[in-house]
Parts: structure tokens; sequence; C-alpha cells
């Protein structure tokens, strides 16, 4: 084993990311020296996430090098968005097996499109050899106090989705047997799903102005809600019949739809509480917006999380969250 | 293969991170939420920098755990310095092939150590599944404008280098090469080099106050101080002779010593320019002190890397960078 000890390379993917977005945003100075210089502006908080794509576990490592890279943005502009933070740079640490031109072109492209899409600035990261991997690191701006957390939920807010969800599953499911017979319109809208995710930094403002807790829904409608109404010390009911779910899922999924919108993940829609006081207002500039979001229960003081069947018949639910290990 | 699309997920290490420094240095809130929030402070400019160390790569997975985590947070912490900011919070994105207990522990314990060490908070992350890779985002302060970069250095800048260099590939060296003949006292000097580098935080002030332009000694010293050269738009001369090299790599290299320290990286020393005017107060601070920083050469104005060595006799030198692929 040659061990390589080269730290903080970027000369290689800075030859193909020459033309990427990254002057503006408060960026002092970017890609170039040991690290980026930023400035955040008086009176934002700055937020900050990770995400890991490792190859073959959440992409597999045959798609388009351009959808890859899209969908590493996408997630963390998600996470953003959950926080009600508007989206201003990236450092991106990218793992390589080979270096291959084709591929880094594509993925290149993909990283700029993105970038573009969301008004962000590529600042640093570093290249090295590798498993495939891809770790984004993202940051956002938000007005000093008020990012929306997962702990703001109380008892009486209503919980709100803003939009379909389950597709996502459903494409992970085709991707995993294979079939045959699925007609290509409806391959390409749940694939677009899966590997274009689309972040809801649309709903920024409302979130801001309106909700006491958020969250993007990326383990699944279930396990996500409960990462509020654990943080938030409440509980829930939500009514299955009022939950969102992509009529493809009602398609191929029939009497488990339900199940598919509960418990799959990767729609990355928002998941979020409004208080009562707050619904009118948010509701009305949905409206003036042509928004659609989906009211699917209430928080509660009682711990857990009910789910009420169309014949009004309540379950206790137990949530489960996907483990790695 | 199952697709795994889980994201986000930072319970697992969350777990084995209740005890570490988070909630210090301007932190609003860290883990817990689809990303933490920061406060910087008024007047102040945010660096940020990611590395990543791919396991078998940058490091032997067959390593301590504690000395990986360690080793991965003073690398970064290293680019803070050579941007003269004061290290404060860190993003982890840790990918971990199972679920070793132990392991984890240990690598917890390391994290913790280093943070400590360098008081920093560790606000967020994910853990994944996949080949052992851990990469790190590290953020820094600095009074707005006062960070120092690479492309300062102006002709007639002393070069100078923050201490003995060499010994981290020595260390390489002997892992490649596995000599059962090595004192087990110069054994563990040398590792302890390659392992648990010092990142030069201790000159952040001097080089504000006095540095025209920094880096850090990460590639080797010739394709580091050339990238100073690159950027800045200069040419420099140094003397061999005045180049610290450690005394353990003058044991093991002997007439070799002079190539590894130019071109053996690692070391996580810093390299830095002083305007002559600069020069005699940073040289009295340093004494004031009790630090000893050596000049290799100075800057000049016609391109290119020059050596002279003990002789008077000057070559040109093709700094050797390593590459991946």
């Amino acid at each position: 084993m040659r061990l390589i000890l080269r730290m903080n390379e970027f000369d290689l993917i800075k030859a193909y990311f020459s033309n990427v977005n990254s002057s503006n945003n408060n960026v002092i100075f970017g890609i170039g020296d040991d690290a980026a210089c930023l400035r955040v502006p008086e009176g934002m908080d700055l937020l900050v996430s990770s995400d890991t794509l490792v190859g073959d576990v959440h992409f597999k490592a045959s798609w388009d090098a351009f959808d890859i890279a899209q969908r590493a943005i996408r997630v963390n502009v998600s996470d953003m968005a959950a926080m009600a933070a508007t989206p201003a740079w990236i450092t991106l640490a990218i793992t390589l097996p080979t270096l291959n031109e084709s591929w880094l072109d594509s993925f290149s492209k993909g990283i700029s499109c993105a970038l573009s899409r969301y008004n962000l600035s590529l600042v640093g990261g570093d290249t090295t050899k590798g498993p495939l991997s891809i770790t984004v690191t993202i940051h956002g701006l938000v007005p000093n106090g008020r990012s929306v957390r997962r702990s703001g939920a109380s008892p009486g807010d209503r919980i709100y989705v803003s939009g379909d969800i389950g597709a996502a599953a459903q494409a992970v499911l085709f991707l995993d047997n294979n079939p045959c017979d699925i007609p290509p319109n409806d391959s390409e809208i749940l694939f677009d799903k899966l590997l274009l995710p689309k972040p809801r930094i649309d709903l920024i403002n409302a979130l801001r102005e309106s909700a006491s807790s958020a969250i993007d829904i990326s383990d699944g409608l279930a396990a996500d809600l409960n990462h509020i109404l654990k943080a938030s010390g409440v509980g829930a009911c939500i009514d299955l019949v009022n939950i969102p779910i992509h009529p493809l899922v009602h398609k191929y999924q029939q009497e488990n739809a339900f199940d598919f919108a509960l418990s799959g993940g990767d729609d990355y829609e928002l998941c979020f509480t409004i208080p009562r006081q707050n619904e009118k207002r948010m509701l009305e500039n949905m409206v003036k917006d042509k928004k659609t979001v989906y009211c699917i229960g209430y928080i509660e003081e009682q711990y857990g999380l009910r789910i009420r069947d169309g014949f009004g018949k309540v379950d206790e639910v137990t949530p489960r969250g996907y483990s790695h290990f």
C-alpha cells in the first residue's frame, strides 16, 4: 500500500469548476487558499449542515454524474429550507476511485447547474482518491433568532406537509426489483423525484413568519415527524386520509400506499407545525403564492404518534427509522 | 444491493459525543436539528475549509481510532492557522464500514480530546455506512480583512518556516518499508509527528500582525512555497542550509535529508513571508514568546523557485506536487 498523505488538494476539481458561481453572496475570497473567507451580514445567523452520499449506498455509482452532483447539492439545500435559512455557500469534498474526465465533466456541470439554481457559491473543498463519496457542507443565512427548529411545536399546533410524498420510495423499490412493465412516463416521473428532489426553499419566508417547528422528510414522514415530537416534548395525531400521497404510489402500492407515504424517505418535502393563530395568515399567503400545503393533523400534549384511519380508528405508531448498521 | 437512502443521520455518532464541547464559541444551537446555528461576532470574517481523510489512503485503517480522530481534526486546524484564523466550530461527516463500538468509543475520545485542545465546538455532521472515510469542515474567525492569504508575498519579503520539517515523511517511509532496527525512541518521535501534527495556532497573532502570506506545509516545503509564489506572482530563492530539518531525518536520510525536507509533506508547520519592515518586530515577539522560526530565503521578482546549496551554487527547482491520479 502506498500511503498517500497529500491533503487539501483542490487543483483537480478546480480545473472543472473554473466557471462555477463563486464570487457573490458575501464571498471575500473562495477557492485557492487554505480556507475560504466569508462575511456573514450583520443581523444574520449562520446555519451549517453536512451530508455525505456514498457510492452504491446513497446512490448507484452507475447513475449519471450530472444527477449525482445535483442530488448531493439538493439534499443539502433541503436542510437549509427546513431551518428557514437562505442557502449561501457550499464546500465540496469528493473522493473518486479514478480520474475519469468525462465523468468529472458531467459531475461539474451538475454542480454548476445546482449552484446556479439555488444561488449558491462553491467556496472550497477537497479531492481525494478512494471509494466514490461526496460530502457537501452547506451554509445558509437567517435573520438572528429566526431559524425554525424541531423543538418549537406546542399542543394545538396544526401539522402540515408541503407536497406529495412516497414517490422516491417507490422509485427505490423499482430500482431494487427492476420490473420491466412500468410505463416510461411513470418511471421518469418517479426517478425524477428520487434523483432530483426539489428542496422547498420557496417556503422559507412562510416558515419564518408562521411555523413553530419544521423538518425535511428524508427518513419518512413518521420518523421525521417523530423527531419534531421528541425535540418538542409533545405527541401528535394525524389523519391517514389527509396525507398527500403521490398518485403513482397509489397506482403501484394500492393498499400499501399509506405505509409508503409514512415510512418512505427521500422526498425532501417539509413537515412543519403552525400555531392556530398563524394558520389563517399562512394559508392566505399560500393561496396568494398559488402553493398548496396539506394539514395532516395536530400536536397533542400526550407523547407518541397516533394515526387515525378513514374509519376513525386510532392506532399508536412506532416510527421505523432506518439504521445503517 | 440494498439502496439505502437515509440522510442526515447523526443519532449514532451523537450517542458517542454526548460529552463533547458543543455549547461555547457563539453556538446558538448545535447537534439535533437539520443544521447548526452559529453567530459570527460583528467585525469578524468567517473562514471555512474541508479536508477528507480516506482509510488506507490518508491513514492506515488499522491505526488507533483515537489517533485517526485527532489527526482528522488537527490537519483542519492547521488550515485555520495558515490563514491566521482562530478555530471555532467543526462538522464531522464519518463513513464507517461496520458499527464497532470499541472503535467508535476510541474515535470519539480522540475527537473530544482534539476539540478541547483547540477550543473547538462540534456542531453537526453525518454518519453513513461505507468504506472508512472522515470529512471535517472547520470554521474559524478572524477580524475583518485580517486573514493571511497565499497571494500577498512581494519581492524583498523574507521567507520563514515555523519549525523542523521532514519527520512525517520519514515516518511514512518507515511505514512503507517496515524496518525492524529502528530504536523505539526514534520510532515514537517520528510517528508522533505523523499521527499528531501540532498545528501552529500559537503563531496566529504573529501572522496577523506581520505576515504578507502564509500556507501550511502539507504537501512539502517546495510545493507549498510554490503555491505562495504562483498566487503572489513572484519567485524565490532559498538557502538549503537554512532549512530546519528534523534531526532524525538527518540521522536516517543523510545525503537525502534536504530532499526529504523539500518534498516530504504532512509536517503541518507553516511557511510564511514577512516584509522587511515587519521582520524586527516579529522576531522580537518570537524571542519574547520563546519561539523559534527560521528564515530560509527571500522573495524575488523573477518567477520560479531557486535553491542555493552550501557552496553557493543556485539551481532552479520544479516542485513535485503529489498527484492522486
